[in-house]
């Protein structure tokens, strides 16, 4: 089977290296026959296609290429496009993708970085950490005083690899965890699950909120300023799945009002945020470059790892884990 | 028994109220028979103190008051002193309390909340989270990606119960942890535990190190400029001990040089630190204002349970497990 790599031609800290192919392939022996190609280039890239079987790639060189109709014709062997992002919302709709060629997204890769992004994240803002940045600007020393995490509540929306990993790590500090997701269905770290048209009913017990689910229509704009007024005053809330799943303008006006006690967003509309936008200079929220999930040492072996599982579960006619349903979206 | 509370006259959030004493009574039967007063003015103080065997109150106000010599004559029944602080530095030397009083710190009460400030503070650290908060002053959007905990080495200075519980969050978070206090007795949580006088030989291993010992003549600018630059390039430092344990300057200097990657500290020289201290702006110096290890949910309930257990051992004839040896200063 021939799988081919391709590069972004700018990528300084996570291109899939021969070697790491290699490492890969040496913790997984039944991948041995495997016939990998690497290119950064557009000429590497069209040689490789002729004979790919499996692009693996990332989300915005897909995004370039094929939504505009590059697909057909270019790649007649390809049967696998493994995207190296977990949330593709920016390939939707996904109307480009032939039937016969299963769009994998690379959940799992980024679930002990963002438990731990999620865990800090909820500490800061128990600890009032974007108050105390906003004194630190003014060399204000002004003590405000803080409980501990345990006993109190957070609701966790979205609980795939990212929020399951949150959801793990609020109740290994004694937080009560409420799950919001597509369905009810139980999890293991949530004391209670409710499916997403009930989210309204759990927003009044959630002195902690974090976003953690992907961008899908059904999500867009899903914490919107009306819901986030159900929130206790004094809500904190995290976001680390997309910008545009809540309302950026309302967060603002709500910490600016004093409803919201804090936030902590890793993501924006848009990314990069410009320097004269608001949301750097809002009080109480503290924004980080969308890095939160993206551990540069384990992500391409974790990346790797995931792929081989798909491939495994294609050869052996399973379904691929990490297939995204593009009726679904995720 | 009579107990006298003195609470300081400008508490707002700590004050030890008599609702918090009853509710402590009641999960310490046998203490029932203890007589109790309150006071936060001068008239409630001197009267009570006439008859009082211990004296429960703030560093603060046994360091106005006892050190210039008030004690003797005031207090004639007084047995025990029982401040409701953890680190009581500012009342050394500790020449001035008699050899039939004990004294008593507040150590086990911090625990929890000293430990959540930690593995933050870590988190913090490995997410360039002062950076960031740096590059949100000026509007830049310039990610920067972090690994996990997992597999990295922190070097704790103190395992009394602040470091202790920082010790295990950072195990928890499968670092590799090593201790440091005046012996090298072994701690759970720790890899391996060197004596004080083998710092030296430990620094060059510790990528993130955390200051949480008492400050004593033997811990005062334990962290010096030289011991820093045994650090490896892009070490990290958390401080929640005092501000006299490392050299405040060559923190700064060293920040500003490179050779550490960032600091954060909820301790300064002096405290509070003026608007114009250079420490406010020291690129990768992340700054609050002492109150990483002070819960006001649960301090004077916990508090005060401590304090019983004390007054426990002293009827039992047991030492004390929270005296003060003032030859150690802690």
């Amino acid at each position: 089977m021939r799988i081919h790599v391709q590069n972004p031609a700018d990528e300084a800290i996570f291109p899939i290296t021969p070697r790491q192919w290699s490492d890969a392939i040496a913790r997984a022996p039944d991948m041995a026959g495997l016939q990998a190609s690497f290119a950064s280039d557009d000429t590497g890239y069209a040689q490789a296609m002729r004979e790919a079987e499996v692009l693996v790639t990332w989300t915005r060189i897909v995004h370039e290429r094929f939504p505009k109709g590059a697909l057909p014709g270019v790649a007649p062997k390809l049967r696998m496009i493994f995207c190296t992002s977990a949330g593709l919302d920016r390939l939707a709709p996904f109307d480009w993708l032939p039937d016969d060629v299963l769009l994998l997204n690379n959940r799992g890769t980024h679930a002990a970085k963002a438990g731990e992004y999620g865990i800090m994240a909820l500490l800061m803002l128990a600890n009032n950490i974007p108050f105390f940045a906003d004194r630190q600007r003014e060399g204000q020393w002004q003590p405000r005083f803080a409980s501990v995490l345990a006993g109190r509540t957070v609701c966790v929306v979205g609980l795939g690899s990212l929020g399951g990993a949150v959801a793990q790590r609020a109740k290994q500090f004694g937080m009560r965890v409420i799950g919001v997701r597509s369905s009810a269905r139980p999890h293991e770290a949530c004391e209670r699950v409710v499916a997403q048209d009930a989210l309204d009913s759990v927003l009044p017990e959630a002195e902690f909120l974090v976003l953690a689910c992907p961008l899908t229509p059904q999500t867009q704009g899903l914490l919107d300023r009306r819901r986030m007024e159900l929130l206790p005053r004094g809500a904190k809330l995290v976001n680390i799945g997309r910008g545009a799943l809540w309302d950026q303008e309302a967060v603002c006006d709500l910490l600016d009002a004093g409803h919201l006690n804090g936030a902590v967003t890793d993501v924006a509309v848009p990314e990069p945020l410009p320097p004269e936008h608001r949301a750097w200079r809002t009080p109480g929220l503290f924004v980080t470059p969308h890095m939160s999930s993206d551990d540069p040492g384990t992500y391409n072996d974790r990346s790797l790892d995931i792929l081989f599982e798909n491939i495994r579960a294609l050869r052996s006619g399973q379904p691929c884990p990490n297939r995204v349903e593009p009726g679904r979206g995720y």
